[in-house]
C-alpha cells in the first residue's frame, strides 16, 4: 500500500524556502491537491496542477503514473494540512506545524506517533509492503531542524535548483535560540525534536514505521525529509533496518548530503533512475536541471512499481502523457 | 479487513426510537465511543461504556473480542457523526443525516457513494475480505424509510426487546408526506432513497461494496440496516451476490422480517450463534431476552473470526472477560 501523508508547517509560507507552490499563498493548496492528483488524476481543491514558482509541475504526476501502471492501493493520511483534500483521507487531528521560531512546532507529537503506530499495525496485518510518502511544503527546513537537534551536520535537499542554504541555516539558528536547543542537544529524544522543531508528518510517519509488523516491508518514500524521519526513529530506539526510496535528483543533489546522513543513520537508500532529459516538455526536462527533484513519494512510487514488474521507462512515458493533458 | 462506519442521523435523538445510548443526549457519543471500544478497548470520548437505557452494554464488546482473538485489521470510517472519534478514522466529510420529516436526509448521498467506491476499490486490491460494519443510532428507522421507499414491506429490527413499530411507522408516514414519496415510489433509484430518507452510512457502505474488486469477498455486517444497504445496491443495479452477516438475535427477532426481506433481495444471511444465556452478567445474559441484538458489526466480526479459525465459544469467553473489566 502506498500511503501519502499530507501535512503542513508554517515554515512553508516563509518566502524563498519552499518551492511547493507558485507563491506562498498557493502553498496551502499544494498538499491536498497532490493527494487529489495522485488518486483522481487532477486537483479538485484548486483549478490548476500544483507548480513551483517557475511553473514546473508537482512530482505527484510521477507517483500517479506509477499508481496507474502498477495498480497498487493508495491511502491518504492527513497530518496537519490547513485545508482537507476532497478525496477520502485518514484524519489524525493534527494541527499544521507551528513556526518553531515562535512556539513548539508539534504540540501533539507524541499522540500523533501513537496514532501512526495504531494505523501501521492494522494496515501491516494484510499488506506485504507499506510505502510511506509525504507532501509537506517547507518540510526540508523542519527536517533540517530535527536533524540538527539530533546531532546530524549534513545539509538537506531542496526543490529549488539553488538550495537556499543560508536561509535554512538562519531558521535553524533562530529556532535553536528560541527553543533553547542546540546541535545534538536532543540526542536520544527523537519525538522531543519533532515536538520542538519538526512537523506533524514526521510524527505520523515515524509511528507508522514503528507500528508495522516485522513481516511487512516498510519503505520511507522521500528525500531528506524521510532521513529526518529515520533520525527520529533511531533516536526513539528503533533498531530494525530502515529503507528510504527517493529519486536520483535528490541523491545527486550536490548541495545536500543524502548518502552521508543515510550512512550515519544506517539507512539503505534507493535512487529511482528517472530521466526526463528527452522530454519535449520543459516543465519535465527541467527536472534534470535540479527543479522539483522529489515529493509525493515519487521515488518510492517508482520503487514500488518496479517491484511489481513495471519498467521505469513505462512510468516516464506515462508521466509525459499525464502532463500533456494539463498543458495548454 | 473489518471496516466500521460510524455515522449519525437526527432520527437517533427521537425519544423511544434508538436504544444506542442511555438517553437521547448520550446518543451523540455512542458511535465514536464504539469505534474506540473496538480498537482501543475503552471509550475515550466519554468515561463509560456505551449502554442502552437499561444499562446493557454495547455490542462493540463482541466485535472487540473477535478482533482480539482473530487479529484481523480494523479501519474506522466516519460518515456523519456529530463528534469525531479520538482514534484515527477515514473522513468522508459527511454531515449527520437530517431528520427526513424536515428536509433531505443526505444531501451528499451521491458523492458519499463515490467516496465509498474509491475506498472500496483501493482497499480490496490487497484484502481477501472486506467486512463492512456500522454504528449509527437511529439507523433502523432510516433503514425502514429506505426499504419502504424502495418497495419492501417487512419490518426492521430494533435494539429494544419491544420493537417500537408504531413509532417507526409514524415516522415513515410523516417522511412519506413531507418528501412526497410513497411505498415503492423510488424503485430503481436506490441512492435517491438514501438522499431523501436514509442515512450517510448507507451511501458510504453501498459505495464500498460497489467499489470492491470481484476477487475480494464483501460482507455487510449488520441486521436490517445492512438489508437496507443491500436494497440500495440492488436498486442501483448491483447484481453480484450479496452477503449479510448478523447475529441470531436479529434473525430470530419475531417483530422483524429479516429472512423475508433478504430473500426478496437475493441476499444470503449468516446468523452468528452467540449464546450468553449462561453469563453471570445480567448485562450480557439479557442479550438472550432481546436487548441490544446487534451493532458494531458484532455478527460479522464473529463470522470473520470463525473464518480465521476462532470458535464462537472463545469469543463469548473473551466478551465476558472484557465486560468484567467494565463492571463495578
Amino acid at each position: 500500500m502506498f500511503i501519502l501523508i499530507v501535512g503542513g508547517t508554517e515554515l512553508g509560507t516563509i518566502p524563498g524556502l519552499s518551492a511547493a507552490g507558485s507563491n506562498p499563498e498557493a502553498v496551502a493548496y499544494t498538499a491536498p491537491a497532490d493527494a487529489e492528483v495522485l488518486w483522481k488524476g487532477k486537483p479538485q481543491i484548486i483549478d490548476a496542477l500544483p507548480v513551483d514558482p517557475e511553473g514546473h509541475p508537482t512530482p505527484a504526476l510521477i507517483s500517479r503514473a506509477a499508481y496507474l501502471e502498477a495498480g497498487f492501493p493508495v491511502l491518504i493520511v492527513r497530518a496537519g494540512t490547513l485545508l482537507p483534500p476532497t478525496v477520502p483521507y485518514v484524519e489524525t487531528a493534527a494541527s499544521p506545524g507551528r513556526d518553531p521560531r515562535r512556539g513548539k512546532a508539534v504540540e501533539e507529537a507524541f499522540s500523533l506517533w501513537e496514532k501512526g503506530k495504531m494505523l501501521g499495525e492494522e494496515l501491516s496485518k494484510t499488506q506485504n509492503c507499506l510505502v510511506i510518502a509525504e507532501s509537506l511544503p517547507g518540510g526540508t527546513t523542519s527536517a533540517l531542524c530535527v536533524l540538527r537537534a539530533l546531532g546530524y551536520n549534513g545539509m538537506v535537499s531542496s526543490a529549488f535548483p539553488h538550495n537556499p542554504i543560508p536561509l535554512k541555516e538562519k531558521v535553524w539558528q533562530e529556532v535553536s535560540s528560541f527553543q533553547g536547543i542546540s546541535y545534538g542537544s536532543l540526542k536520544g529524544a527523537g519525538l522531543k525534536a519533532v515536538e520542538s522543531c519538526g512537523d506533524p508528518m514526521q510524527a505520523v510517519a515515524g509511528g507508522l514505521v514503528e507500528g508495522a509488523l516485522p513481516e511487512c516491508q516498510v519503505v520511507l518514500a522521500g528525500g531528506t525529509q524521510m532521513l529526518a524521519v529515520s533520525a527520529v526513529l533511531r533516536h526513539q530506539g528503533y533498531n530494525r533496518p530502515l529503507f528510504v526510496a527517493t529519486t536520483r535528483y535528490v541523491v545527486e543533489d550536490k548541495s545536500a548530503h543524502v548518502k552521508e546522513i543515510a550512512q550515519e543513520l544506517g539507512v539503505e537508500v534507493y535512487s529511482a533512475p528517472l530521466d526526463f532529459s528527452h522530454s519535449s516538455f520543459p516543465g519535465l526536462s527541467d527536472y534534470e536541471r535540479g527543479f522539483v527533484k522529489e515529493g509525493v513519494g515519487a521515488g518510492g512510487a517508482v520503487w514500488y512499481a518496479e517491484k511489481l514488474g513495471i519498467p521505469v521507462k513505462t512510468i516516464i512515458s506515462r508521466v509525459e502523457e499525464l502532463y500533456k493533458n494539463f498543458s495548454p
